[in-house]
């Protein structure tokens, strides 16, 4: 059995050292483009950093060998050959035409099954300059060198893209004591990840925390000096000051040798393949960053590149290639990311994708603390649940903050993998301690907003509304719950404001006014919350609270 | 409608809290036979640690505003009788007669709805000498203040009983620098918590952070000086000074109430209810540390008294106290803790539980890092996974390490819920990024063992099973394939050891004699897997790998 893989970085090796494990006769063959292979893409931000000290790190084993092509031929019987680039597939042949690099060499290499992990590129956006010295992209580990050199001399970067990538990016630089602002074209951060509400509140925070986002600008030129080097980011909206820029817009699936070839092309602009992973042609598999892959919760195709996919697929495809029937199934788009001191994960679908693709949405927002409030070193989180109205079924999860989201996040995809109704999530049995969470954890807690919303015994106003509601004209009264203390420390001016702390709310219910709207608020959205049971069970009509809280407030407090 | 509520620590006020949000017109009473209510059991520890520094932090909310009676009356529209027993429940006239602890005043209190939610006592083992002075135990606040106090003055502390109370004192009494002796009389430590495997790993390693245990050793009794204060714990192989002692042997439902009251009391000795939380008087509830639950994997009932079931049985209370039909499924036992630099957690059925049941039983034993290695701060961690063979369900899991092992186990208890398969463990779609975890999660990696294990491509051995083979004179092949100099680091001596890195172990097969039982063995388990496909391919016919690697190694090394 000959097997040829094209592509050496994540599933393909992955693949390689799969099938080789369950096949000890196969030939196999793993053809790389570029010189390194097997290394940590997702890595490379560290590097920049300085957070990961030695280069080598990112194509180590974590006893210390390189990942390069000894490696592969002596730990697992697989041939690398980089610097070759395989430029045509000659599927009744069965070969893939290549070439030597270089030395120019062209040849063919003879296949029983061939796997295409040939992955992605980053998109470069239609804008004059970024031939310009200074200009970075952040996609190899030598882009990752040439940054963390450059860096050691400037003062000013602009990251075009406010991503993942672009983030990680600019979180790297800020390490590295940077001034580093962010230009994005959407108007919130990460628009892939996040839903407008959360990423809003992140970007405020990170803002707090030391970077400069530019949103809703577009990128119209970079300028140089006459050395040839970048020097300013000419946008829509003025210019900004540039040392170095780091273009990062997303990348897009590398599919001309596919195509090529005649193999299907999805509707996502990626390579079409089945539940075993096979492309049109079943002696062709494609994994990683340039296949599409069918959403879990939607069931339609997406394209979401993702290294955890890529080696998980790469697993997928050494079974079947070694003539198992495993199967994958699919993707929630579980996704993470660390920028400054926030955690940054979500999985399923957003608010936004959910109501775009016609689900009836209820979503719930919980301001919380990870863990005890007692418990040294606890810390905040905000956590959002998408949730469909009708069924009750969670469609997707999302979370910030300091405290501990990416957790919250894995245990909901967990559950979304099995299409767990928000009931279901607030029946979890997890693990308890203060050291870790909350007896009811944030989760829980989110799911059981989410339920009160559902059952109409929670009615809520969203920070944006609220924000909309002050803005106007309009009579109501703003019923701030917390102590005199907390209400001193910091809260929202506006005529419309009353403070009755929650402990007296029951006593003083004849200084609210019961004509007007109320809208109870508190810091975390629990008070709050247990407030406006209170004026309901006293007869007033038409009381909500503010979502989250102060902690998820978006905007300039007093 | 009149609700009174017999408990007023955990459960009961959050079934109040809910029930009250749903009911505005009720009257609801809690009845507590101690002085305090509502506070955190489970903070206690982190007291006598001194992490927390101010004892009202057990009992105050976030925004610090103690829970006592005058809270729950203000904030919650709660009555609470705190130094209030009730002795006994007439349920034809639906009242329960109540003793006035501070004044001997007897009188009753009507119900319509009742709720029991008496808690757990701790166990007093049959052992003289327990009336001592500086013999305590750790089960309600005034415990922690004693021992916090005593805790300044004392030297040497043994805590009799290694499971989660125990060990949790323990690490308390550690962080005050006491030196602390943890006798249990089982043979392994966390006996309800972990197998004997991963308990004996954990003992072996807390040893070496600085606490003794001494297990399987019975305590006889307790001895005192001529001021009655203890001086000495006496056990049938040998004795322990002692200047503190902490008594902590479990605990036992306390449902001499609900016995009186003639309610069924189930098979473990705890109150008996039905999905609803309903006692066998529809009338009358019961939930929290008082009663049983079945097991969400085995369908039997259990007595696992736990804060997080009381809370979340609390608001089920709650619902189904205001006319909502609220269920409660059951529990996996689901709990952490952590000690000195290690968490602990599991779900689930252990290894020991499932074969005791009768489950034809495969494990998987996996050391990791949580993070990627390259990422600074990266920990170790062990996972334990207990598979069903036919079905490939998932029984349990178990983890043990200074890395993030919490929140795999809350992933699988998500997973677990669903009666998911180890094939679904592997295919979950979690966050990746490398401040968070590996590509391919630490507990992805624990279910392809486990399925390579089922499937017949990987063949291992046991960290004891190897350990009892060194001990015989058989002749078989220790072959360690990590580098030289992690050998030379530490390693198993043994005359029967021969090292061959595994990048040499391809071009150096003909030195490993083939007519010998080969056990692999490197750092982790990944590489002597990687060897023994190797040796298999080659036409090697009994090969191992030592599951878990030396980081799983629970003896000590050259």
């Amino acid at each position: 059995m000959r097997i040829v893989i094209i592509g050496g970085v994540a599933a393909g090796p992955k693949a390689a050292a799969r099938a080789r494990r369950l096949m000890p006769d196969a030939e196999i063959t793993i053809i790389e483009r570029g010189k390194m292979i097997s290394y940590a893409g997702c890595g490379m931000p560290y590097y920049v950093s300085g957070q990961i000290r030695d280069f080598k790190q990112l194509f180590s084993t974590s006893y210390g060998v390189v990942r390069d092509e000894h490696y592969f031929q002596d730990e697992k019987g697989v041939r690398v050959l980089t610097r070759t680039e395989a430029t045509a597939i000659d599927r009744e042949k069965k070969e893939v035409a290549v070439t030597n690099l270089e030395n120019g060499e062209k040849y063919t290499i003879p296949y029983d099954k061939l796997v295409l992990a040939t992955g992605a590129s980053p998109f470069s956006p239609p804008v004059p300059g970024l031939e310009l010295k200074g200009v970075h992209r952040l996609n190899h580990p030598d882009d990752a060198q040439k940054i963390a050199a450059a860096a050691a001399d400037a003062g000013d970067a602009v990251v075009i893209g406010a991503g993942l990538i672009g983030l990680e990016a600019a979180d790297a630089l800020l390490k590295r004591k940077l001034f580093v602002s962010v230009v994005e074209l959407q108007d919130q951060i990460l628009p892939g990840m996040l839903d407008p509400d959360l990423a809003a509140l992140l970007s405020y925070r990170l803002e707090e925390e030391g970077v400069e986002f530019h949103l809703g600008r577009k990128v119209l030129r970079l300028e140089g000096d006459e050395t040839g080097h970048v020097t300013r980011v000419v946008t829509d909206q003025g210019d900004l000051d540039a040392e170095m820029v780091i273009v990062a817009v997303g990348v897009r699936p590398n599919v001309e040798l596919a195509r090529g070839a005649g193999l299907t092309i999805g509707e996502t602009g990626a390579i079409a393949v089945n539940e075993y992973l096979q492309t049109s042609d079943p002696e062709i598999f494609a994994i990683g960053d340039c296949v599409e892959n069918r959403h879990l919760i939607s069931g339609r195709k997406v394209y979401v590149p993702l290294a955890s996919t890529a080696n998980r697929q790469g697993r997928v495809a050494g079974d079947n290639l070694a003539g198992r029937k495993s199967m994958f199934k699919g993707v929630l788009g579980t996704s993470a990311m660390k920028m400054i001191s926030w955690n940054v994960a979500r999985t399923g679908l957003g608010e936004v994708q959910a109501r775009a693709l016609g689900y009836d949405v209820l979503t719930a927002i919980n301001s919380n603390h990870d863990r005890t409030h007692y418990y040294p070193g606890h810390d905040n989180l905000i956590i959002k649940l998408i949730v469909e109205k009708g069924s009750r079924k969670v469609l997707g999860v999302q979370g910030i903050g300091p405290g501990e989201v990416v957790k919250r996040v894995d245990v909901a995809a967990a559950a979304l993998n099995f299409g767990a109704t928000v009931d279901d999530l607030a029946d979890l049995d997890l693990g308890y301690a203060p050291p870790f969470n909350t007896p009811i954890d944030p989760l829980h807690h989110t799911a059981n907003i989410a339920r009160n919303k559902l059952d109409g015994v929670a009615v809520t106003i969203s920070a944006r509304d609220l924000h909309d509601k002050l803005a106007g004209d309009e009579d109501f009264v703003l019923l701030d719950v917390r102590t005199p203390d907390q209400f001193k420390y910091r809260h929202i001016e506006d005529p419309r404001g009353m403070l009755v702390t929650l402990g007296e709310l029951r006593r003083r219910l004849a200084e609210v006014p019961r004509d007007k709207e109320i809208i109870t608020l508190c810091a975390l959205g629990v008070r709050s919350y247990e407030a406006q049971r209170i004026l309901d069970g006293a007869g007033f009509k038409d009381v909500k609270f503010l979502e989250g809280g102060l902690q998820g407030w978006p905007y300039d407090l007093e």
